[in-house]
């Protein structure tokens, strides 16, 4: 498939859905990736099966808080930079490059360098989203390792991290992208084609483009593209479940940028006085409760959005006063076994209770 | 020059003296490089001039705060797995390893992996002494690049950093021993042969021997071995001036480990109430006043000592009740220039006035 410049915006609009609030605004993503479509007209992207089982594939994505990413900008070369020293680190030639988290601006974050390297990207991802963690991820749940991995910053700096222990390694790189600022580019997790065949979120780059596509549609078509969302989910075999939990005036917002994350709650009324739903956040959006009921919980996605135009709003860019909904998918079935759950269920984050569907807590779906 | 165990002794006595407080206790070093040494027979001494003006020299030291090293002990091969490590970066052989600083610890840290490598350790370090940030370092004050360097952990992680700028080395490095427990060791600035003869602190290894030796001999001797270890310091050509500034009982202690550094301020009365010396400090003593008066400040050496046996007393082992005198040195003279004090001088740590010699600040020498 190739990716013109439409699909890249339809990318970027999906994505900005799949990462649950998080992955950062793709706003800055998207200018680079049209600038590097200018520069080498398209993208390839190809499906997991077309990969050689001994090909070199690399995850890349950014690391640190959204709320940082607003105001410190790429210097546009990390992830090149990134890769280009993996290569020297593995002593060969990347064949193929795909997105950690398909999840906001990260969904894009590979196409920049692809574009520069003249590598296709691969049609999976590692979060099926967006997590705050970089140990969060399904290489990880499937026991693959993160190292060696590449951090690079704005600021021209790169670090090669080396150790056996993935927990260690979220730590290192966490402590690394404060140092830098609060956000740093990494890449990691290098995979065998065959292990990006088996142990990656297959198909989520194009899902992200297909929902894209539907808001898009829905949109010019004046149809309601929350509905169109909807469909779009479950059409993508990905994410079966889609409902919107919540439609309100956000009137509070507590957000701090501690530990190299956004952390915080946002509250949200019903309009006419009609409940009140309470969105707790590291990066994304990680439980949503109404009246003391837990309505959705991590790893299910839990997306805020512009209630008239179905724009996501990012948790970095949640204000008060924003007029939104609140929409729920079924998180990747890969996500919700047990040895998922166990790093990136409710407890992993500190959150309680224990890990119920959305389909389960909200018997009726609606769109 | 060969190291034998007699020697190794002196030189962590000599060492603890030159780290003005810092570098870490050495009594950790000391157990490793005598295991070294029981493996391997001895260790190879030789001046920079004996190295070839291409050769690779690698400093090696640990970067953290000593409080923590104390409680968080090395697993012995941290400095080995940084050296091979740089040694698969530059794509060559080491040919030799020094002390980044004299002081403490540090002045121990290269030995173990000396003799694992089978190459000498250069008669010279980075400082001259010991010093709490790692672009504190004469190699710095040349304009001389940290990196590449590589930091290693006694998880067994470890991590090679690349960045133009000395600064954003030291942050990233000083970010990276936070996130792994406080304590990190670290291979930087490496050297040609060349920048090691004219870029370093000259015989400061043999040095410490020499102080260390003073002073076991003199308490063999039963004789003073503050008065010897003033003419020791004097007979080196390094350290010119030596006073005992103070002599009195610890009676206060204020010590906090923050932002990877251990820092705090020390306060001795005198004995019958005669005046009150505070000593301020980050993991080095870096300014000792007295009734208000500043009497030995950074660069210069300030080493708070047992004041029967002369042994050193760093920053983490000071405790209230301990009976003590306070000695401070002249810094090495490259220490003393306007492009090294703008980098080691009082106002580099924040504090004034300006930098005055101790034996401007003491006209008549004590000791």
């Amino acid at each position: 498939m190739r990716i013109d410049r439409a699909a890249l915006a339809d990318l970027a609009r999906g994505a900005a859905f799949l990462g649950s609030g998080g992955g950062g605004d793709p706003y800055y993503g998207l200018l680079l990736a049209e600038a590097a479509l200018d520069r080498c007209g398209g993208f390839d992207l190809i499906a997991p099966s077309a990969l050689s089982d001994d090909a070199l594939v690399a995850p890349c994505g950014w690391i640190g808080a959204p709320t940082v990413s607003v105001e410190k900008l790429p210097n546009g070369g990390e992830t090149v930079a990134g890769l280009r020293r993996l290569e020297q680190v593995m002593g060969r030639r990347i064949d193929a490059v795909l997105p950690v988290e398909i999840g906001g601006g990260n969904g894009l974050a590979p196409f920049v360098a692809a574009a520069e390297l003249g590598v296709p990207v691969v049609d999976c991802d590692g979060m099926g989203r967006a997590f705050p963690e970089s140990q969060m991820v399904i290489f990880n749940i499937r026991g693959l390792p993160a190292c060696p991995s590449v951090l690079t910053s704005a600021c021209g700096s790169l670090t090669v991290i080396e150790t056996d222990d993935n927990l260690t390694h979220e730590r290192i790189a966490r402590g690394l992208s404060i140092s830098l600022g609060g956000i740093a580019h990494m890449v990691e997790y290098p995979l065998t084609g065959a292990q990006a065949k088996h142990h990656s979120i297959p198909g989520s780059v194009s899902a992200a483009i297909a929902i894209g596509a539907a808001i898009r549609t829905a949109r010019a078509e004046r149809a309601d593209p929350f509905k169109a969302l909807a469909a779009a989910l479950r059409a993508t075999g990905l994410y079966p479940h889609c409902l919107t939990l919540f439609d309100g005036k956000i009137v509070d917002l507590e957000r701090e940028t501690r530990g190299g994350f956004s952390i915080g709650k946002v509250t949200i009324d019903g309009f006419g006085g009609e409940g009140r739903m309470e969105v707790l956040f590291q990066n994304e959006n990680l439980q949503a409760s109404e009246g003391g009921r837990v309505r959705a919980m991590v790893p299910d996605l839990i997306t805020i959005m512009d209630r008239e135009t179905a724009d996501t709003i990012t948790t970095e860019r949640l204000k008060y006063g924003q007029r939104v909904k609140v929409v729920a998918a079924s998180a990747p079935s890969m996500l919700r076994d047990a040895a998922a759950l166990s790093l990136v269920g409710p407890a992993a984050f500190g959150l309680g209770p224990d890990f119920t569907p959305i389909e389960a807590l909200n018997p009726v779906e609606t769109a």
